[in-house]
């Protein structure tokens, strides 16, 4: 072998740098947007019932029939107008792989996972940037959309990390008008109530993605789905890896589904806890926050962001940095955490405003 | 939407059908090469301890640090010359993401993720196939490698389906003499216990494969490693999905490595039933067991493969039917399965020949 590694790499990738989650010390964790009310008791029981009689040596159902089936009944769907994945990331990656070598469209600021898998998969990045007020362009998109080519449409819906939904009439309009796979990521459905799901039955280009590592408090696992039409599983299915969700997480997904009542009162909290905290920041001087439906806040200081992130750090509080220049300049975002938690961070950003 | 969902999907993959695993009812399974011995009670009973306290809200350590730090002491190698992936299969696709685009050249019958996965990520595939006594052909894989362009070279070695271990001076050649990513799947070492881990210190385009699904009895829970030069490890990073790997699954194979020696009885019990099952099977007229240095059989009937797979079938006892013109011809695949599942195959065998 006389060739470098670097020769024998794909030279599109060069330049593209591990995603690197830094590892900073901290007691409370406000940055990724997780559910901080870890699992029920009465759920582990169940779950630990499960490990003592589970079949760990054997490959687990590829086709995650028996979770596919429970949530069809759940969404009043059909099982093979889902698909399962190892978290939404992975079938984020999979609608690229099925449907990109086109154009990826989304806009930013937006989860960062839908450019770096187009990168990833060697397809054109279009990036038709929000306005001011955080809202999507439906034109700009539609006619990015109908260049020329094939093209996937990605719509996080709330977005992350501004926390609104979009103008429903102006998703609609990119589903009916542009000539390309719209998938409206629903990961933070269950705080904002809104979906397109009654739409799907309309609309053949249109993919909905939801999570259960948010609402149901599952990040650990990794179990994502997407609901489309049968053409469009179809195709995901063809690129899909076989055994790609392990089968302890599709016997927890499973059991979290049929314990949902148990898991709900959750969300509860968290939107009253987000409305209390939207509240309190609102109080702050030199501190606005943006309207939310999801289980984070976005907030904009005047000055200071960089030295309000480190002095939470300071205190052992993490959120998350998203201060540069352009439409998220001298922004925050913190998720909603367990009360005590909120109050602490309340208290440090009281505190730093009062020693100045 | 005027465009029609099969418009949109790439075209490449029209013709490619997804991959579906039958369900076939059956009472013995030795279709998969799975371990027969589940998990041992001492360490089911760890497991629930760690789902009693197990963090599942929270998103997974993206670096599984633990567990290649583990790994790493265990094979004597840095941890940042360990991937972790969501069982092999993972880290295939990624090795074909970031080293892909080029070739992809394999030697057939062997893993069909390989070729497989090549197609998904558009890349040309070159098979040289085995020769006749099912081994590879150095010379020929090294012209197709040094054809110009990038490769990926993947041998598998104890090889599934044929189960032999090809010459070592044969793949050295290979890796010394082709400018390709060089992959050696390991997935069935521990049955075999030869290794190229001494070579990975030469070699810098050398990749080797290792998985818990096989004899540490792990497949659910998909969780396979890579091991490589830091310069490898460094193009996969930047092509992995930054959560692949559940945190549960992390813990589970850390808590398997720690009590390897109360899993490891389970392999010498399966070597010593495949020396019996081979010996038995060589006892019967009109069947050729092929060497194996894996935890399955390929034989060979004289004529009726597809007869013998359905009596079996029959009899609720499930294997591989691999039987197709080529040299794979009236070929049928067993996993070692328990002492009682390996008689009730036997027996079925024994049977189907005394009947007729």
């Amino acid at each position: 072998m006389k060739t470098r590694i670097a020769d024998l790499a794909r030279p599109d990738l060069t330049d593209l740098e591990p995603y690197v989650v830094k590892d900073v010390p901290h007691k409370i964790k406000l940055d990724a947007n997780e559910n901080p009310f870890d699992m029920p008791e009465q759920i582990r029981k169940l779950i630990a019932e499960e490990v003592g009689k589970h079949s760990f040596n054997r490959y687990p159902d590829p086709a995650a029939m028996a979770l596919r089936e429970l949530l069809a009944a759940e969404l009043d769907v059909s099982a093979d107008q889902l698909a399962i994945g190892n978290g939404s990331d992975e079938l984020i990656n999979y609608i690229i792989a099925a449907f990109g070598g086109g154009k990826v469209i989304f806009s930013s600021p937006t989860f960062s996972i839908y450019g770096i898998f187009a990168k990833v998969w060697g397809t054109e990045v279009v990036d038709v940037p929000l306005s001011a007020d955080f809202h999507i362009k439906p034109d700009d998109i539609i006619s990015a959309a109908n260049a020329g080519g094939r093209s996937v449409v990605f719509i996080c819906y709330p977005n992350n990390p501004t926390g609104n939904c979009f103008s429903q009439q102006a998703i609609l309009d990119i589903i009916e008008r542009s000539n390309a796979i719209v998938v409206v990521d629903e990961a933070y459905h269950e705080f904002a109530g809104e979906t397109f799901l009654p739409q799907l039955e309309q609309y053949e280009n249109l993919v909905i993605l939801r999570t259960f590592s948010k609402a149901f408090g599952l990040a650990g696992l990794r179990t994502g789905y997407m609901i489309a039409g049968r053409r469009i599983i179809r195709e995901i299915m063809k690129v899909k890896m076989v055994y790609n969700i392990n089968s302890l997480s599709q016997k927890i997904a499973l059991i979290l589904l049929e314990h949902k009542d148990e898991v709900f009162p959750y969300v509860e909290k968290i939107l009253r806890e987000r409305d209390r905290l939207t509240q309190r920041l609102d109080g702050l001087n030199k501190i606005t926050p943006f309207p939310t439906d999801a289980n984070f806040i976005l907030f904009r200081m005047e000055s200071d962001a960089e030295a309000v992130f480190s002095a939470l750090l300071e205190n052992g509080i993490l959120i998350r940095d998203l201060n540069k220049p352009g439409l998220l300049e001298n922004c925050l975002r913190v998720t909603v955490g367990k009360p005590e938690e909120n109050d602490a961070f309340l208290d440090t950003l009281r505190d730093f405003y009062e020693q100045r």
